[in-house]
């Protein structure tokens, strides 16, 4: 259960949004990210951009992925509700391609549950595990499959050749998580490339 | 033919421009980008900086380039009208010296009509296929020439040594076109680099 | 001692958080700062994120590490405090997680007590000397332990595996020093990394 | 001389210090520029930051040298001094310690008056050539005359282990220059760690 208000986290889901544009975290229009409410969940609209997200953009789907109101929820909210469904806990989930993440998810196998190395300690301390989920085509019910089939095991999720989806208590949290998970895997990157 | 009104795609145009350059997508004053709106293109001038544009700064051009104000369009017009030209869908283009696509420009051979490898599948679900261009001069006419002889067998361009050029059918789905192709540049080259 | 007002220090300290975060040289929650003001000293609040720091989340703390506010100062008190027992010169300490400090880190040695190479001499001329410090996990005694053993030894410190730690006379000054170290780790990794 | 009227030049460069700043260009204290208005250089105050620059901090000095105003300008004053004294036609002076160029000033010879291949042509088209000034101690007359003896030679020019030095008719113009020398340095410097 989302543990802020509804408004501050909608105004906080803007901020996290702009701020993960601006800075170079995702590009153009592939991201998505969601809070939940109650049994509401508030997902960014289809075609999005994060750099130009407004309040209105968030638009409310059921926990059965029903839109609940005439404007289309981003393809990928299946990702977000097998998060949901998981655990009464989950408040937001954010999904993006951040650049190392995708670089560092051609590195690892379709079966790792835990495939960020642990070269700095943080993203142990507040995200968990991060699970490998094996190229399905974006938008594809072979990669909702995919990622449900891995959900119970890992904390955090690498889509392979596409980037990571991550949950929080709130969105602050996940924004917090996604953060920890991209510096983890340009670290890791960097060092292998280094062959150190 | 532009889906937008006139006023909002000029008004968007302005923020790509700024949005482009704050994020390092462009530098300097090397980018220019163009909308259609009916037989007028709208056009950045000579000499101007994508960190500054403002909507007067987009000056309008004829379908054959001729100048309908007396401020000087910048003189890659050529480039733009050859897409217009190509498909009434067309109604704005992006070109600019973005890093990761002049690093790849290196990579690829001047008759690739699909030059940047799919390891993530976005590029190609949102814009099609990348053609290269071989170096000429900017601004010359055996680089218009050039260009032209490639438009037909291509969705986007990619000017060897010199950037992208992108076509949308309307400024922001140009923009997204050209977000996603310096980032699929950037995978390519690092996964190069890599050796994977 | 600070040389300057508390109520400029305080803003400034809030202007340095803000733009260490939008120019990338920090990101989520990980990073601290604190400024001296007479016996006072005030430290980012825990779970703090530098990109929406304000004023009042500068919370107070005595000499000896005792809140003096309701609110809990970030965990990592003891870095700061260590460095303002140094020398009352020492008015401000910055500790993040920048990305080329930490690639550097797994470059040097735990005893190592000047461990950026001076390709640039700037670091040199502001700071003086960067000593590492062994990992221990953050947040621990032991990690403090072994940062107080190295204190007196070196000016700044690299905390293996995890970040810089930086005093200044000011926060502006402190801001500066940590510029310049992230800058002169970023040489020395890209320089390592090409063998020369 | 400068082209600009001098109220409009002195507000550019505010403009450029902050964007140069705020997108990585440079950072901290470490860069300084100046404009010439008639017979006197406007030049940034000694300690100044890039990212919080006010036109204020434009301060006064002869052709000589000598301040115009109580407050102390940059130490490396005579770098730009010397360019003002080359040409009529340059009007404003920037330096930094921009990341590629310093990382291709290990990649020159110390005479070598032409240092950045011409990976791309804008660098030429726009700037010209850029010499390679050998490495001396900031701010010492050593430095000064190494300068000196080698402005005749190049248009623009990058200190070993430093930085860049690049004049410009206006503000503008230097700063477009600049971001093309450090665009085209990172060329350079990508495409050699590549081997190509």
């Amino acid at each position: 259960m989302n543990r802020q208000n509804p408004d501050q986290e909608l105004r906080d889901a803007v901020w996290v949004a702009h701020s993960l544009f601006e800075r170079g975290k995702t590009a153009g229009s592939s991201a998505n990210l969601s809070v939940r409410v109650g049994d509401t969940v508030y997902i960014t609209a289809s075609g999005t951009c994060f750099g130009r997200l407004r309040e209105e953009d968030l638009v409310p789907i059921g926990m059965d992925g029903k839109p609940l109101s005439d404007r289309k929820p981003s393809k990928e909210w299946p990702l977000h509700l097998a998060l949901y469904e998981k655990s009464p806990e989950i408040g937001a989930v954010i999904h993006t391609h951040s650049s190392y993440s995708v670089l560092w998810s051609f590195a690892v196998g379709d079966e790792d549950r835990d495939c960020i190395p642990p070269h700095t300690p943080y993203l142990r301390m507040k995200l968990g595990s991060v699970g490998a989920v094996p190229y399905e085509r974006p938008g594809s019910e072979a990669l909702f499959a995919a990622f449900r089939a891995r959900v119970p095991f890992s904390d955090g999720f690498l889509l392979r050749q596409h980037g990571p989806v991550v949950p929080g208590a709130d969105i602050m949290e996940a924004f917090y998580n996604l953060e920890e998970l991209e510096e983890s895997a340009r670290i890791a990157w960097e060092l292998r490339r280094a062959g150190m």
